[in-house]
């Protein structure tokens, strides 16, 4: 996508041929800072210590990852050594663990002399498969975009809330729930986008306001609390999200808080869907709620906030006071009688065990 | 309530005998800052920049800005100015108008020249009945709360979870929401309550926090994006608000995300009581949803977060980028079918026309 007319993608490949190239996404929204990932360690910093984060992007950084390693040293034993210490990055992310598994399958029947040359091969391979099926997402949640803006007046915009980033700064580009709003841009209807903060971290505000804005898309950004509000009074025709992990009977997992908001769609019969790409799908979880462990994150995450300062700094304020404790549970769980589809690469599935069979049979 | 072992109202008369001192809250949590509101002007800036905030207490505040009105010019044209002008600080809290009704109704038909004793009489008036209604919603809330603590384990609290600040810094003294709470703390009632931070304002991490804390009742603070994963995972026995404006039929406008803790409160099978003195049911109003006029604040309130440095000093720093819009509704609706129960100062009534009528016949 774009950043100040110049299209980005989050990782590319260094003139040098060798190292990567990222977005370090802590400094955004005030600071675009590109940063060059020349090791391994610089790899693993990167990932642990979010750099880059969404689960499509943790998983691609990591492929380069190995491919920087078979070009220092492509042995069978750093090899083995680079998988586990980029797997340890992020324990619980499922593409960071695909993307590693799928480089150490490539390269371990090679012979040390050609793992390199595959080894960025297939990363980049990755990356694009990444925008593939993201595009193929985007197509179909476009085909939703387009049904409503046809029953607008014209010039009147499709206003779309989104929470958290699922974004293109989540993967390589497009993004999963912002690859219908992008491609509706594209194709020049009118879209709006009511962007949620997402407190804690404000991937929101931080995040997807920042891409919606470099790529010229109509945005407002609101507080979590507004969106109900906002449905109530009819001023949002869809909700889409991403999602961390889906259930076989199609409960998701996002974001903290993105029930609440499914609850409100529900409420008021405004179309809540979940844009995923099919490895996000758990089939060996069922009851979301019951069966997800949810992570608890730091309480700083809740008392402190970051932001840019009236002489330019990027700092953290604290906002509460200093001997209240915080709990910070950083997803929740929508259960799928609230959601009405789930848009993957292969079409839009009816949020059910049904619905998910139709488009995956070779699951069933 | 107490602030470091010392009792405290929110506001009083300064040892001058006119004008008043308040707490400003601007300030809280970091820093506690007592000011002095000598003219009409000090008032209506402290009601519409929010230094006092929460209906009942502006509506005090308001009535005894007409007695310093009264006491600089007690003529009639003066007694309508300073009526309109601070009839305008704050669009939906219906107590700064009943106030002034009051005020206005009491002094109108006097000689001017005893107008300014009647006006400082009458607000003082109103401030201890504040307290008294306060007490009253106390008492009723307290048995919910005991029944609750009659299910649970020796020791095991009873979870409350609050919206925004109905505390005792909202009112005089006790608070609506908070003072069933408070009232159970004082009788030994294990309780805990859960903070909403209450975005944009953040009056849950900086107000109610601080109010708990200062008076030493268990609490931790949690994101407005968090209470529907609680409340599925049976981690709140009880949801508690205030409410800024309620209408003849039971609907409660109140700070914006009430709705999206109503929705989940009713999908979890929780109780949600809101708590009210009287003067903000609006018997005039019917359909809260359609019929409540919704204030739109300053986007700078999404955009800017409040805190302390590290430094020490209380600042702003930016959250979003700077070519994003906000938009920044401050109240929703909550339709009267989510509400348990309208805990009032002569009882608890169901939320509708009806329970309503009952508590209060005379308005029928």
């Amino acid at each position: 996508m774009k950043v100040q007319d110049r299209h980005y993608r989050t990782i590319w490949l260094a003139d040098d041929g060798r190292a990567v190239e990222i977005i370090d996404q802590r400094w955004l929204p005030h600071e675009f800072r590109v940063v060059t990932l020349a090791t391994v360690e610089d790899v693993a910093t990167a990932i642990r210590d979010m750099w880059v984060r969404g689960a499509p992007l943790i998983g691609v950084t990591a492929a380069y990852g190995m491919a920087i390693a078979m070009a220092n040293d492509p042995s069978d034993a750093h090899l083995e050594r680079t998988w586990h210490d980029l797997n340890e990055t992020r324990p619980t992310a499922i593409n960071l663990r695909w993307a590693l598994n799928e480089m150490r399958s490539t390269l371990s029947p090679l012979p040390p002399a050609e793992r390199a040359s595959a080894a960025y091969a297939r990363a980049a391979e990755i990356a694009d498969e990444d925008v593939t099926l993201n595009r193929s997402i985007g197509s179909h949640g476009l085909e939703v975009i387009r049904k409503i803006a046809a029953t607008k007046k014209p010039g009147e915009p499709v206003n779309v809330l989104t929470h958290c980033n699922a974004g293109w700064l989540a993967t390589v580009d497009y993004g999963t729930a912002t690859a219908p709003v992008y491609m509706a841009a594209e194709e020049g209807i009118p879209v709006h986008v009511y962007v949620d903060e997402t407190r804690p971290r404000n991937q929101g505000a931080q995040l997807t306001a920042w891409e919606l804005n470099g790529h010229g898309v109509p945005h407002t950004l609101i507080v979590d609390n507004a969106g109900g509000h906002l449905m109530q009074h009819g001023m949002i025709d869809l909700v889409i999200v991403g999602t961390d992990r889906t259930t076989a009977r199609g409960d998701v997992c996002n974001k903290i808080g993105t029930y609440l908001k499914a609850l409100a769609a529900h409420d008021n019969g405004v179309p809540f869907y979940v844009a995923l790409p099919s490895p996000t799908i758990d089939w060996t979880v069922d009851d979301g709620v019951k069966e997800i462990p949810i992570e608890e994150r730091s309480a700083d995450e809740v008392t402190f906030v970051q932001g840019k300062a009236e002489d330019g700094r990027t700092l953290k304020v604290r906002v509460s006071p200093e001997g209240t404790p915080g709990a910070n549970p950083a997803f929740d769980v929508t259960p799928a009688r609230l959601i009405t589809g789930l848009i993957t690469e292969r079409g839009i599935a009816d949020a059910s065990r049904e619905g998910l069979k139709t488009l995956f049979p070779e699951r069933s």
